[in-house]
């Protein structure tokens, strides 16, 4: 798979799972009309769906049928995206732009941006549960995922990686160590699980779930390195929001207790390991093995 | 049953309930421990577990077993709960106290109870999905309970009412037919939902499942009038919180619409047509009937 063909996979995957979001949600004017634009904003505001991806192509790299997995992966991004809405909060992050569009609480107000989270975060089980009671699953394999999805994303999983986030900011005393642990927690772990769950879905036995685990541990860490490189070297234009504002924040990030080369140079050696993890598999794989390159090697 | 059993009924349930989230929910030290120290705070806070002991009455009063509802009912009271946290937030009612203590943002921060809420609402879906998986029930009926819990308490349910009521307060122009309709998303469809979801964990078939979502419909508007009445008429001491709040805060109520007694008639007259719906239930069926009386005649 040369470059063209990752993009053409990459915009192919992005759109049936926008399609799916988009049938699925109620629509703009379903009510409160208020409530299902503003869940439409932030869902449609040009992620790359990265997670989503990751499922299905994690999928696929077992021999599964992309199509078992997309309406879990779909479910993956609605996860992401409330976390997202409510991380720019002002309680929160209090950050004002994202993706080059103002942040939802301040284009819908903070109540309606608390309101959104819930929606899209509630959704997503909704979501597992109807398009789980239609598919070719098993309902057994099913409520597995969700158990999965839950428990990375919960109280010990993404939300506690957040909580911790926050109350490290602006201290002196973080160690790399303690970085790490933080970004497992609140980017890694649902990258892993994306991974994971697009294993399971598409059948794989327990040697090939724990390769495909280790390899989404490893690329969870190199997406937030590049993600904190990006805050630092990025464009403005093209990440859709200022840069250098995890300094101005005084973010814990990689190239500030590493430097910018080091951190690069972590990714590269992280993509590497995760790339060693599957080497056993076959060409089925490549599209999950061009996405982790991509991963450190992107512009926004 | 006479007064003293539905109490004894009552606090066994609750037993049952508090003991299930006790146990399921990660420990006070586990890591963050803030985060999990303020989820247990909102959790075990002193709520009635009206609608957990519903759905449990609901399963007994078609024949099912209690043991079968108790984790979906439990799962029912973490979404009751992080709904209580986020609708506290400064951004939404802006309350201090709740059930005679400081409410969660008071207590712990504006981040961290928006992480609470966030956590709960994950934890109900993960919790389902967890022992559903450990039940002798069959997958497939988890996954349609899950379904019915997540449109109950998503946009078009009570989260959408959510929006609606911080829409309509302090609006001269707010009918009683509007108000019913806030208050039959906000409030009444997850004690609907409740009563439906035991329903259907207990076997129900087609005919006492549209009975029992007639009866749950219609106890879930008496409990929300009921409310609205305690917040006249209650005393502070016993219901944990000021009187009077939402008259000095502009909140639509049914005593503001049509005064205290009128109100207490229709919550009187809403009861005995609930209780129509299921009169051909057997004697299974008598804690649901007195607990539907008990809504109407609490004081907190």
């Amino acid at each position: 798979m040369d470059n063209a063909g990752l993009l053409t996979y990459l915009s192919e995957r992005r759109l049936e799972v926008d399609r799916l979001l988009h049938s699925y949600l109620p629509g703009p004017k379903s009510d409160p009309p208020l409530l299902h634009e503003a869940m439409r904003y932030s869902l449609f505001a040009g992620g790359k769906r990265i997670r989503p991806i990751l499922c299905i192509a994690s999928c696929e790299a077992v021999g599964g049928r992309s199509v078992l997995a997309l309406p879990f992966a779909s479910a993956i991004e609605l996860i992401h995206t409330y976390s997202l809405v409510h991380d720019d909060l002002p309680a929160m992050d209090d950050d004002a732009y994202r993706r080059g569009k103002l942040t939802n609480h301040k284009m819908f107000g903070e109540s309606t941006a608390i309101l959104v989270g819930d929606a899209l975060l509630t959704a997503a089980f909704t979501m597992m549960a109807e398009k789980g009671l239609a598919s070719t699953i098993s309902p057994k394999k099913i409520l597995r995922v969700m158990l999965e999805l839950g428990s990375a994303s919960g109280s010990t999983g993404m939300v506690g990686g957040q909580l911790n986030d926050i109350e490290a900011q602006g201290k002196e005393d973080l160690t790399l160590e303690k970085l790490k642990r933080i970004h497992t927690h609140k980017t890694g772990v649902l990258i892993r699980a994306s991974v994971r769950i697009g294993g399971i879905l598409g059948g794989a036995g327990p040697k090939k779930r724990s390769q495909l685990t280790c390899f989404g541990e490893k690329i969870g860490l190199a997406f937030q390195i590049a993600d904190d490189v990006l805050d630092v070297e990025g464009e403005e234009k093209k990440l859709g929001k200022p840069v250098g504002q995890d300094e101005s924040k005084g973010r814990c990030t990689y190239p500030a207790l590493m430097g910018v080369s080091r951190a690069k140079k972590e990714a590269i050696v992280l993509v590497e390991e995760a790339l060693t993890e599957i080497k056993s598999f076959g060409p089925e794989a490549d599209p999950i093995r061009q996405i982790a390159l991509f991963i450190i090697d992107r512009e926004k």
